[in-house]
């Protein structure tokens, strides 16, 4: 194979994509099965040349491909991996640093350190917080959990029946138990139910997954102060809005957060994956995780981020944090927000002046909770009816034992235009 | 920015790279916060151009790179992103897919089942496994063993004192406690010396990280299935090697193991992360992990694969894999495997006829374990030198308690001229 030859077909296929990625089925419209039952069941004896496997990627998996560039992802959190974070995975990929130690990779180490400081100061956060990149938020909740479990002795963790299921799925793998304190009718953390008994962690979110609500911090954070109880923070889809001075309201109490996590891969224009986890204990992290055998120690006196979470190989995620941070400056990572929140606004408003729809949760960011005011089935076939057209893809909530729809607008490329076929598409027009 | 051109550059610095990889000193020669104190302190406040980062990663970032690259990197296990793994992964990145659910991306779940499902087939193991991406062989293990804990309800994890440090960090994490089974005089587990009282899993290693060696897998599959224990086979580095019918000796025993671990990133020639985690009882997986909240519910009657490990967020890591196993085949992965068998059986041979230097363990892939006969601290000096000279990089490990130096070949550049080099190299020549 040529590299350069190849690599030309490669990117130009990138290109295009990204071109005409709107012209696609948003939701992949084919059935279980489809795609595999049109490869060979064994791979091939001898090799083949790499534009087969760029005329199989059209032709065959393309199909099957739901396409989360697309402008009209508006589906869970609607993401964008911008065009100098993909090009800055390709640099990743040819440098292949596994960075599980300083000497293994210094750039890679020092970058995500700096990146962190960075995004730190994009979000206004408090100076000297230690950050380091994980794979999700899922991971990155164990994380904090592992860290809060180790410093506190204790074994129950504390969040809103609101919070993500990754609270769950860590506590289980941590065996901890989980206590679910009741919600408020705007889908916040109620403080009225908000017990700490044997609490190692609560788990305060700000922009839950359902609605986007963001629970109340600063007493949060007070009464976890008093208890001696790890405050973790999920920001994982709001807290890139913090970019923006005016979004920043949803940052109260977090000054007093043991540990945050903000996924640069939702809505901070970031190729997956690019979970950052910022703790200002990072001695408790480094508790939880470091192990040093002997084919690991060198004389460098300097910690390796393989020491504050689970992972020991770690691939150079920094990179496109750093590329997508420096090609769009703190100005354009701005305008891009704020022009997903005013989309928001404005279909929140078409909703609101539309008889026979209503919004179902105040809309903070950029994720609009609505339905047709009806039954539930109506709305179910609206969804299925939409996502199989192909024209947008959507995901649903239930809200108060209602089944509802959300919103979510967050890729680079959604116009006002596209909102406006959405929403003509939903009134089956 | 244009697409097109900033991509065509990358792509240019990526051919570049690739064709002087050789060329650099492999271990970084800066020092801790040499990379860091060379950018600035903030991030910009206006974007600039993609050209500038190109720029910075070969004016800051190059020299503080350690080139894993580089033909001459023998430390730990020596890998290889090859050359499709790496145009796969800008293809990945474009499609930016997130595959926690099948819907969010039917050709990831479907491709993933299907590539593991042939590197299966070119590793001979047994058909019908349930096979799936982790991003390294940390987060494999730690699913391995909550499957464990969840299926036994027992709390010991028993392995050999030469087990890879991942299975402590993922005991730890899981809150179990950890058995270290000693070694015999060729570093495998000593069957004399396993005990199953209240285990849970025993981690069997096919190529330990210190020496390569080969527990007695038969036998520990007998004593497991005994005893209703959990066996996980860590072949995280010798797995690949089982693409050769002449390396299966070492796979003798694993057809019974429960769980598999086999990392395409260390000899498979597909760029970090790239974890393959096989199970023959995948609904123990699923028990350990699988959590659907009302958001990710869908009707689609399809597992997803985030029902089998910690996180929920899945990029599309096997369209690498696909694209390393079509364009080289059975036949060029063979290859390139025997090659590096040859060439670490040459560099033995000539450790063994050189007077002074002793083979430490018994080489049966492509590691040699050596030292020149002496102090310890003659051995630290020789590997201080040669990686401080930047014309290879090797690194270290204890066995008996002595300092052993170990060269890894796996790098496909890797030609008999750089071991040539480096064996020079050691002896000071």
């Amino acid at each position: 194979m040529s590299f350069r030859d190849d690599g030309a077909a490669a990117l130009e296929w990138a290109a295009r994509y990204l071109e005409h990625v709107g012209d696609y089925p948003v939701l992949a419209q084919v059935e279980p099965g489809d795609v595999r039952s049109r490869l060979p069941a064994s791979p091939p004896e001898e090799g083949e040349p790499f534009a087969d496997v760029l005329r199989d990627l059209d032709g065959v998996l393309l199909p099957g491909i739901t396409h989360w560039q697309s402008p009209r992802f508006f589906a869970y959190f609607s993401v964008s991996a911008s065009e100098p974070g993909i090009l800055a995975e390709l640099l990743a990929a040819t440098l292949n640093s596994v960075a599980f130690l300083w000497r293994t990779s210094p750039a890679s180490t020092e970058l995500e350190s700096l990146t962190l400081d960075w995004t730190a100061q994009l979000l206004g956060l408090p100076t000297g917080w230690h950050g380091h990149i994980e794979d999700t938020a899922s991971t990155s909740t164990i994380a904090a959990l592992a860290a809060a479990r180790e410093t506190t002795g204790r074994n129950v963790v504390v969040c809103s029946e609101q919070a993500h299921s990754s609270v769950d799925k860590a506590a289980k793998l941590l065996g901890l138990e989980v206590r679910k304190t009741a919600a408020d009718e705007e889908f916040r953390l109620r403080m009225d139910d908000l017990d700490l008994t044997d609490a190692a962690a609560v788990v305060a979110t700000v922009g839950t997954t359902s609605t986007a609500s963001v629970d109340p911090v600063p007493a949060i954070a007070a009464a976890c102060a008093e208890a001696g109880v790890w405050l973790h923070v999920d920001a994982a889809y709001a807290g890139s809005a913090w970019v923006c001075p005016e979004l920043r309201w949803s940052q109260a109490g977090v000054e007093a957060a043991d540990s945050l996590v903000v996924n640069a891969h939702k809505w901070l224009f970031t190729p997956m994956d690019c979970s950052l986890l910022w703790s200002r204990r990072p001695e408790e992290l480094r508790r939880a995780f470091s192990l040093v055998p002997e084919y690991l120690r060198t004389s460098d006196e300097v910690d390796s981020l393989s020491e504050y979470g689970p992972a020991l190989g770690r691939r150079f995620r920094s990179l496109k944090l750093w590329a997508v941070l420096r090609c769009y400056g703190r100005a354009g990572l701005q305008a891009r927000i704020r022009e997903a929140v005013r989309l928001a606004q404005l279909f929140e408003g078409w909703v609101r002046d539309e008889s026979g729809w209503e919004v179902c949760a105040p809309r903070h960011f950029s994720l609009v909770c609505f339905r047709r005011e009806g039954a539930d089935a109506e709305n179910e076939e609206i969804l299925e009816r939409v996502n199989r057209s192909g024209e947008l893809f959507l995901s649903h909530t239930r809200l108060d034992g209602r089944y509802v729809l959300r919103l979510a607008i967050g890729n680079e490329r959604t116009t006002e235009e596209d909102v406006r076929r959405a929403w003509a598409a939903l009134k089956g027009a």
